[in-house]
């Protein structure tokens, strides 16, 4: 079994950009509105859903129930070909991702592992390879964004005879 | 001037149908993914989108920057006539609302105040009128799905000799 070691490196949109977007509020376009008591940082993700069949965006809460630790073994990997998946904390803690090119086959090598600063949330464009939302704190809650229709929505990949083993820097 | 008092009641689904959707985890469909260590609280609004010009669902920040407080004066209300608005607060902290139904002719006394509970977002409907967001503390940060795209989607109406006079119960 091999073993290929992936170091979380600081999420910036410039890193990120082949995967999907960095959604946070510095550098984001924004504005005032109600009467300038509220300002809207506007439009920081590409939401993205095949609506051909009736796919359409919904909203969820994913609940971390099981805590992982680091350095974390994982070999199974997924993607989603008909829409993109958006993960915004509910709270300002860090959070480790693992990214890779939407190709057909997908290769340990090609993984990327990034984490947040704390104010940061990330969209998976469609058809991105990601590791599976893993946090050390059990109850930790985040906003998703994705895609809810017809079809299959979820390819999972485990890599042969690969081990990743993900570490904080 | 005619003062119309809004008593805030919490704010539960059936209290809320008639405007939208409560986004809470509790009563939600809920099941494991992730191999049982997420929990999945699954499509908790009605995301709609008049998509037949282009437009599509964003995803934006709203950050309180000046502070509204209780009683708190309004005759100002809005709708968005071509999609959904939702609301998700990044914080434990309750949010107080006020909505009417999508008539075209709002009038005072057809309006409803509600206050969360600290757990629950929620999502107006295309067409619920609704007082803008306000809050008590500046910085709180809010997740926002609605719609982007051609054409306006957000009139303003100012209730004539009417003055709303938000309390908590």
């Amino acid at each position: 079994m091999n073993i290929t070691k992936l170091v979380a490196k600081p999420l910036t949109k410039d890193a990120f950009s082949e995967f999907g977007d960095v959604i946070e509020k510095d550098g984001a376009k924004h504005f005032p509105i109600n009467e300038g008591a509220v300002e809207r940082f506007h439009d920081l993700a590409d939401i993205q859903v095949d609506s051909v069949d009736g796919g359409k965006a919904i909203v969820s809460f994913f609940q971390v129930t099981t805590p992982s630790f680091f350095p974390y073994q994982f070999n199974l990997i997924e993607r989603h070909p008909k829409g993109s998946q958006a993960f915004i904390p509910t709270d300002d803690k860090p959070v480790v991702l693992v990214v890779g090119a939407p190709t057909d086959t997908p290769q340990a090598e090609n993984l990327h592992a990034f984490i947040t600063n704390g104010k940061q949330g990330f969209n998976f464009h469609t058809g991105v390879w990601h590791m599976p939302l893993i946090s050390e704190d059990v109850g930790r809650t985040f906003v998703i964004i994705d895609r809810s229709g017809p079809g299959n929505n979820c390819d999972e990949v485990t890599l042969e005879n690969n081990m990743l083993e993900l570490v904080l820097a």
